[in-house]
């Protein structure tokens, strides 16, 4: 069921010349990639994985079998051997680099080995797709390097987090921090495919699922009432069972597929940005700049987090939200594992120079995303550094302390 | 006069949802750019420039006039204050970063330094094009440094070589070396505006004349007739007065504009090189080897020539040229101040290397572009090893002496 689409704009595609030495290019450009769920993609005995990593090359050349893998190297050490044996017994030629991928390494350094190990490997421009095999992080950097190498070498994503599954791994951004700068640099650049198995959730610490349903809950807040209300529940039979308990598999899978579909349903028309309002920006206004000053100390999906609780904050303090809605936020967020509250949220210079930078990034204007009660959203540019005092103080009076809501969820 | 357009294609804007956890993402973009020829552009009494730096800007967000300007070492010392008195008399809060810009520095650390730059400048995402003013080098670096700050920021050419007029500063092609690679890494990423002002040539020096006419003989041999019969003219008048005479501007001005329009003709269908059968890939099937194994020695442009040389070599060996037509081919060349010859001729590992690069580049096939006569061309897939060593020896026996051709010319 084809989603509904806005009316195709006529495209240009042509070369006007004018007297004079006046050109005019206009190129129009298709582009199409595919993001499919299956589970246990390293069983050796389903061709799934490997028929798809042929099918998707669709180069004149002749086909080869040479792939390069770039894999993080926490997933390495899990499933390291599985790739092996899948790969092999497929009749892979495959090449692996196994990458440290954390947000402390995200960086130009961690292109630049991707980018010699595709070199040594003598990748092809068209026919050998390199092959992303981690978290976001991993994602990000691989997807950059190959969008650069040769001007654009197709790769395929296969996320190993909730943040890749749900996110990272659905879109076409890619890029690494840069001096102080969250992705700072980076392409937009779709990937051949993206495989998303969620059975790899299984070895994810806690803390890393609390992160990928930060960016759910993100989504559901600013688009759907339902998911958010899903996620309450998801809060409260824990985060860890939620994935693991084949008793609630059918939440797991609803919350899984109805965010991904929510957050393609924002990116499709949009891919590249053209328009700066995009409400899955949401809890991404303060977030990189909270999210860069405590890297040692807050992962993305965290980071994100107490930008939601700051904006819930300012909705309320708007009347966009009831009060007790945006409690129901706050406690959600700790059911699932995330705080509210960060230290950062003290420091009221370091969220006015965020907003600052924010503005520059959305083009000169604040295009602030406001959940409009749960589910709803509205785009504001006038937020003053008062109402950033006035949301933080909501948050510090409503974040329910952790072993609040852990007796709740008892 | 618009040019004949192929038939549009159908494009696919949408998301399309199936059951069980498979989207499929179709985007199209609509990529438009001017490329401008207007001379005099620093000439403190013509608003042209800082109209056009002012209108190309179409974001939504208060304008702004800030600039950050990048501009290449040379430039500077020559036309710096003209710069300076240009954008100050009309408005502009100008910062400028000035760099060194030729190919022995032509890598990542250069893009860290425009980066850098940005940074510090805090470039608006959309608002503040950011200026490249320079040569190619420079227009390569800038380019491919806007293009991933920001996931891309909007950039303006003002190239200032022949080279940088006629090709670097009319596509969408940006980048740097990589390792032993040239423009190993980098994106495709249209300028918002390139503006070609000829008069930045009568500074130029004759050797670097001569390189750009390597491209322009290019697109002559591909594509026209008619333009190698004028680029023979050129080689009779000689370069440097081609460019300075009075007496020859129609010719000058034929011949520029003439490799712009047949360069456009052939980027504009196919901006990011989808289809790998290039005409204008002619003479950089051996040359990017050559180029960055004698990088001190030959310029972009000569390295263009000897590959030129080598496949004229290559295309009386096959018939499709006549030894006569060959002799013709490598006489202007001498007479445009190109040397057929280059000793990495001699060296056939490095040529036959060279070659298997390229075919990594082309998705596994030669796709090698051969001159048919004059003018035209044909694509072939299976050049040998000993027709490499045939055409190397055409060189070699028919490379007029460079004091050959100057006593012709007199
Ligand atoms: N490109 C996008 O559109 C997009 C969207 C959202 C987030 N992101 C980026 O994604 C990053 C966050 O991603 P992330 O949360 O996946 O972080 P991550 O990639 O750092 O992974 C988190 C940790 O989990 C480990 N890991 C990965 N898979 C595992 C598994 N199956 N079992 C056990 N451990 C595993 C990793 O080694 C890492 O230590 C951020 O840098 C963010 O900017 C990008
Ligand atoms: N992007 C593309 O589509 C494309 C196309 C063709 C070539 N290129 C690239 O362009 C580069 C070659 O460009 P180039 O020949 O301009 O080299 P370049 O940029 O190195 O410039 C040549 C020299 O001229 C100097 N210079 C620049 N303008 C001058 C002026 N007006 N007067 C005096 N000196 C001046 C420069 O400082 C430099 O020393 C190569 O790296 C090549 O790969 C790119």
């Amino acid at each position: 069921m084809p989603s509904p689409t806005p009316t195709t704009p006529s495209y240009r595609h042509e070369l006007s010349r004018r007297p004079g030495g006046r050109w005019r290019v206009d190129a129009v450009k298709q582009v199409s990639y595919e993001v499919l769920v299956r589970r246990d993609l390293l069983a050796v005995e389903d061709p799934y994985l490997a028929r798809a990593l042929r099918d998707c090359v669709t180069g004149s050349g002749t086909p080869s079998d040479r792939r390069l893998l770039i894999v993080d190297r926490t997933v390495e050490t899990l499933y390291g051997q599985a790739i092996d044996a899948y790969f092999a017994a497929h009749g892979f030629a495959a090449a692996k680099l196994v990458l440290d991928a954390h947000e402390q390494v995200k960086d130009w350094n961690s292109v630049e080995a991707v980018l010699a190990a595709m070199d040594d490997f003598g990748v092809d421009r068209r026919r050998e797709p390199v092959i992303a095999i981690g978290g976001g992080v991993l994602c990000d950097v691989v997807g950059f390097a190959a969008s650069i190498y040769r001007r654009g070498t197709p790769y395929v994503r296969i996320p190993t987090t909730l943040i890749g599954l749900i996110d990272a791994g659905v879109g076409v951004k890619t890029g690494v921090n840069h001096r102080s700068g969250k992705n700072r640099i980076g392409t937009y650049a779709q990937p051949l495919l993206s495989l998303l198995d969620t059975s790899f959730l299984g070895t994810l610490p806690a803390r890393h699922l609390s992160n990928g349903l930060a960016e759910i809950l993100k989504v559901a807040l600013v688009k759907s009432d339902a998911l958010f209300t899903s996620l309450e529940r998801a809060a409260r039979c824990g985060t860890r069972s939620l994935f693991d308990d084949p008793f609630h598999a059918d939440l797991a899978e609803y919350i899984t597929y109805e965010s991904i579909h929510l957050m393609l349903e924002e990116l499709q028309p949009n891919l590249w940005e053209a328009v700066l309002e995009r409400c899955v920006d949401y809890g991404h206004t303060f977030s990189p700049t909270v999210e860069m000053h405590s890297v040692a100390e807050l992962l993305h999906g965290e980071a994100v987090a107490v930008d939601m609780a700051l904006t819930t904050g300012l909705s309320v303090g708007r009347g966009l939200m009831s009060e007790e809605e945006g409690v129901r936020v706050l406690r959600a967020m700790r059911g699932l594992g995330l705080n509210p509250w960060n230290d950062a949220l003290g420091n009221h210079d370091l969220l006015c120079r965020a907003l600052e930078d924010t503005v520059r990034h959305r083009d000169g204007l604040q295009r602030l995303p406001l959940t409009r009660g749960i589910g709803g959203h509205v785009f504001v540019n006038d937020v003053t550094p008062a109402e950033i005092a006035a949301g933080v103080a909501f948050v510090a009076a409503h974040a329910p302390a952790a072993d609040e809501l852990q007796e709740a969820a008892v």
